[in-house]
């Protein structure tokens, strides 16, 4: 049984499980889109958009990106996608032939691998060092493209490592990855969750990238199912057809609801939320050294940190297990993210609950290590 | 420009077009599942629901198939899914490997080939008979299999023919492809929707099948973008998987809104609404032959006839663009469902609007011919 099976299994049994484990935040969805989401249905919008979304969305997006990141995105090249998911799907379909590699992260987020499977295409892990701060450098990316490569793709904000790349080292490693005749894609789906360092699109210095985004993360929306694509001017034509045949479109109720996503009340609600988030990550980067985890580089983005608890273990499988057991918090061992890195030292905790559970947590943590 | 895009060029510029291309009717989602769509919101139930749906979604379908068709599956061998496009790509992706052959029909759903080819499989087309009314005879199955098949792609109700296959002609297909070692997938989306003849699933003649359905078509919730698969009971661990790594999970709202869709009061609406349809359905076998149009076998499923129109043209593209531009009249052109059929000689017609707008569509297009 896996582990989140069995933090769920405990849960249903009566036992107060504090669940760090999957990348969820407590947050409801906005209140801005809950009432548009209710207005669209009272309105009886429920039959199909266009494939790639409705057209009012999909300015809404690039206008986001002229005013956020002051970058000009043609809405046109703009998809709407039944989650990331879908928008990495779309990628992957039209850029890789079987036996085609695509440069992946180990650590990194695990669907990428599967999504490269499906179409046939081989996942080429490069190994993030943690002496490195998990941080890719240009160098290290070309050492590892191969004459098979022919795509690499990347997260920043980055699940599990909470790396942020800076705009310098994406613009770096766009050129190795131009100058291969590849593709860049970039995974910005935490994009807005950042603390301490400017958020910025990969857009802003790789204007040819394929950069994949989510109403789920920093907009709240999980739930919804609502991510998109941007894709280069002289793809979309193929992308279209795809997404009308992959997926028919985008829920429909989803995109209404998104519309106030960037109203300016949303806008100062999911700012809030993201000094929330910043204040928990604090709390446990002060809280969790003292009990022997080992925080590696500067987790600076989305909500996760990943830890070194090689001092405590050397087998996070094992002591996730434990801990759920015995302690019943939920967090997620290194395994989950690759095999290269030495995950067996590793594990993500996943800041998705109050302060308050924080501490209790942590408490609990404490408890369990004999600290207490 | 694809005619679709045309009909809404035309329409956008201020023109009447009468819609009978896309196949989506124009009844709103059914009153009792928007509330339950609301109710949800109210509730901000926003968050992930497990990758297979909802506990309660899943029985609820199994409690369907027990009280419609008899049929007892168990409530872990369906897992719900983004749209029956979702069900498909996980069916493929479990059964097919490179070069794996799948027989799809021809005429037949177009995205059936896409799905296909995005595993790398081989769409292997088996040509129906219009001198058999459609019919795939289990003789014809089984001389179209080839070393390379492993599985057989059918729908029942048929889009675009409309054709339904019987019980006897099920249960005869599903032997042919048990002799074979192979899979057979049914695809049952128009499931409901039938006319004349009395409707059934698969499942009770073939336990074994792959089955895809959707709440989609009869249950009229198309932008809810919500399906569901029944996988045998040794393959649901795996399907599981893959829904959790392609997917995540299926809409939230569309799951909670769609355990409405069993309530007594919407299964009278949607009675209903299959009797409307069947009303649109006899006007045009009744209006359209006198046009020169022929109608082929005995369309008595989904919402859609497959005409012969080879008494008035050699070519159903250019007639189509003609009746679009000229009488504004929107429909399908054989090329879109395949190309060994000889589909230049046939046309589809979505009967998606009320009586009276197919009134004016006949009408129409008599004046077009010239038969007014």
């Amino acid at each position: 049984m896996s582990l989140v099976a069995q933090a769920e299994a405990l849960g249903r049994a009566g036992k107060d499980v504090i669940h760090l484990g999957v990348g969820e935040p407590d947050f409801p969805s906005p209140p801005a889109v809950i009432e548009a989401g209710q207005r669209a249905l009272a309105a009886g919008l429920t039959h199909y958009t266009p494939a790639a979304g409705l057209p009012a969305l999909r300015e809404a997006i690039a206008a986001f990106y002229q005013e956020r990141f002051a970058v000009h995105v043609d809405p046109e090249r703009i998809v709407l996608t039944p989650g990331a998911s879908g928008a990495l799907q779309l990628v992957l379909a039209a850029l890789i032939n079987p036996g085609d590699g695509v440069l992946v992260t180990d650590p990194g987020y695990p669907c990428n691998r599967h999504f490269v499977e499906l179409v046939n295409g081989v996942p080429q892990p490069v190994r993030l060092d943690p002496a490195q701060g998990w941080q890719l450098a240009p160098g290290q990316l070309a050492a590892a493209w191969q004459a098979s490569t022919r795509a690499a793709l990347l997260a920043s904000p980055d699940n599990p490592t909470g790396n942020v790349l800076s705009a310098d080292t994406v613009s770096g490693l766009a050129a190795e990855v131009a100058d291969r005749g590849g593709a860049l894609i970039m995974d910005e789906i935490y994009q807005g969750l950042v603390y301490d360092v400017p958020g910025f699109s990969a857009l802003s210095v790789a204007p040819e990238a394929w950069v994949i985004n989510s109403f789920s993360k920093y907009f709240g929306m999980t739930g919804w199912r609502l991510g998109w694509l941007v894709a280069p001017q002289d793809r979309v034509a193929d992308i279209e057809r795809m997404a009308q045949n992959f997926f028919l479109a985008p829920p429909t109720l989803a995109q209404h609801a998104a519309l106030a996503a960037f109203l300016p009340e949303t806008q100062t609600e999911l700012e809030r939320r993201r000094v929330v988030l910043d204040g928990r990550r604090r709390l446990l980067l002060s809280r969790l050294p003292s009990l022997g985890f080992r925080v590696v580089g500067a987790p600076q983005g989305a909500f996760y940190l990943y830890l070194d608890a090689s001092a405590l273990t050397n087998d996070s499988f094992a002591f996730c297990q434990r801990l759920l057991a015995e302690a019943h918090v939920a967090l997620t061992p290194g395994l989950d993210f690759g095999s290269a890195h030495g995950p067996q030292q590793f594990l993500r905790v996943a800041y998705t609950c109050d302060e308050a559970r924080l501490d209790e947590a942590v408490a609990r943590m404490a408890r369990f290590l004999g600290h207490l």
